[in-house]
């Protein structure tokens, strides 16, 4: 007998949910046949789209939520109204009662954030969560994070980062000990801020137990895949991320209008179709969709909200693999390797919490 | 009879220098034959070299220095070494002495940093430097700063970049009153920092005199070009510009890969050969070399250390556009009619640094 793996799948976030939604659970189905889903949201909406795909209908539960969190909710707002009630809340309520293994939400951020930290709380030793992306590079995907779950860190938040990444790429990757690189700037004598300086050391001493510790790395070894996991502070992260979604779409924008600037140039985009066909899927942000929330007691991952049913089968397919390869297990076992979490945290010295 | 603009150049200032760099100014002075050249360096190896270029030599003088200052030098140690003596300081000096309006130099960027600083002193009003990048988008190129000269900034300092940032964006693209974002992270209720927001709380109040204040832009608004000028910390501007680097060369590394994949997408790429080269053109990072330190009293370019004659070309150029459309003073003019700048700055000591 084949073990199924459950999501738990907030059907009310998005733009286009939930037809985009259910859509992309049926495509994540086909792949995996073991796959189930929990839906939360509202019944009515839900049962008339799962009667188009009877396969992933006998695969599917309907919980329904009256309440829907609206993509322009704050999450003070979000989480007074809907806590407890919501599709959004609900959704993440089953993997705090074991009832999925991962949460997948395409809800508006700040309002999912908030309920996940609310629902599942941080992990014992995590101060606060982080949010992971996984992003393509030259070399192999990697990971990055925080993403913007958090503005500001200090140097015991970016090793908290470092261990959560590296959990994460041990899970996605197949690698037992994946190298981790912490974002600085290089201009020289001013090698950036003490907290990273300090993150530096800590990671330095700690290296070998569930990670590599490979030093600072810019801005430009996010693309070149110099490391396995870049960890940032949250507002630099976010800000890196779109930046760089902002440049690929630019480079893109730029090569359609080159191949439609004169006659032997569209002739020439004609041969290369297939070519321009794998580059255009290569550059496909949906194919990458999903921010992985770490930190907390249970998995949650936050989809593009305007995303289609190729993005959601992304980010569930993201989902699907966490499910699989137990992260959160794989987190746990991370903390318990790594040295300074073993020993209660002192504010100081580093020496005292390095093992005898 | 045509005014001359001169040009302060560190000759020996990058990987290929001098050649690069006497290359990179003759093709300068191949497009604006008003341009003067002051070389600060070794005379023995400069000679040589201009009498390669006998139209460059007679529009150049050399200043014999012996000292020049390593690319891997600390700054710390670049001023003990080089001030008052080597190429680097003397590139400064002559603008400092009114000799040239903008000084040039491919050596480290640490070093020319702190060596300006020392030089030329802040502007009354202005507390730290900054590095602003010309940054092509898919509108037009805009001005982002601070690239990195200063980590962390208040909203004073945010403030300042953004005079200093709307005074460059007046003399490179002709416009009276740029717009201004400043750059933060979109979610929701937490947007980004107090210092971000205080300075948007001061910018909306000035906007008019010398720009337009557009509001918060987020990463992927750099690409777009949303604003004319993108204000930001150094820190987070360096990690932005070196991501979007690194994400054009990932792109770019991905279409050379497609158009080689098969038999019909090598034809097709021979066939748009014209429009490829358009593009990589379009892409090559020498086209947009250099950055501009400003708020001190005379304007400094930075060019990257390892480029080519090209690269310097558009370095001086950067330079020579600066010195006609003469940016000090449009810097001065923009803080004259800025309201909070014409009040007296709180006690610290900008002040006193100013030459007497």
């Amino acid at each position: 007998m084949i073990e199924t793996i459950t999501l738990s799948v907030d059907a009310m976030g998005g733009d286009n949910a939930p037809r985009a939604v259910i859509h992309g659970a049926d495509l994540l189905l086909k792949e995996h046949n073991n796959a189930r889903f929990i839906f939360h949201g509202r019944q009515e909406q839900i049962d008339p789209l799962l009667n188009e795909f009877p396969a992933l209908k006998s695969a599917s539960s309907v919980r329904h939520c009256e309440t829907v969190i609206a993509m322009d909710e704050k999450p003070s707002q979000a989480l007074r109204k809907g806590r407890g009630t919501s599709s959004m809340w609900m959704t993440i309520q089953a993997v705090k009662d074991g009832e999925a293994s991962v949460a997948v939400s395409g809800g508006n951020t700040g309002a999912l954030m908030a309920m996940a930290t609310f629902c599942l709380r941080p992990m014992e030793g995590i101060a606060r969560p982080g949010i992971a992306a996984i992003w393509p590079t030259l070399r192999k995907d990697i990971v990055v994070l925080d993403m913007g779950a958090t503005i500001g860190a200090d140097a015991q938040q970016l090793v908290d980062y470092a261990i959560l990444g590296s959990a994460l790429a041990r899970c996605l990757f197949d690698d037992e000990s994946p190298t981790v690189g912490l974002l600085n700037v290089g201009t020289e004598e001013v090698k950036g801020l003490e907290s990273i300086k300090e993150a530096g050391r800590i990671l330095s001493d700690a290296s070998g137990s569930g990670f590599t510790y490979h030093g600072f790395v810019e801005g430009d070894d996010i693309g070149k895949g110099t490391v396995d996991v870049v960890v940032t502070e949250g507002f630099v992260g976010n800000i890196a991320l779109k930046t760089a979604e902002g440049t690929a779409r630019q480079v893109g924008s730029y090569l359609r209008t080159a191949l439609k600037s004169n006659l032997m140039s569209r002739i020439g985009a004609l041969f290369a179709t297939s070519a321009l066909n794998a580059l255009r899927k290569r550059m496909d942000p949906r194919t990458v969709n999903g921010g992985v929330f770490m930190g907390l007691n249970g998995i949650v991952i936050k989809s593009h909200g305007g995303t289609d049913e190729v993005g959601y089968k992304s980010a569930l397919n993201l989902a699907y693999g966490m499910a699989r390869s137990n992260l959160v297990a794989k987190i746990d076992e991370t903390m318990k390797r790594f040295p300074i979490k073993a020993a209660p945290v002192a504010a100081d010295a580093e020496s005292e919490a390095k093992p005898a």
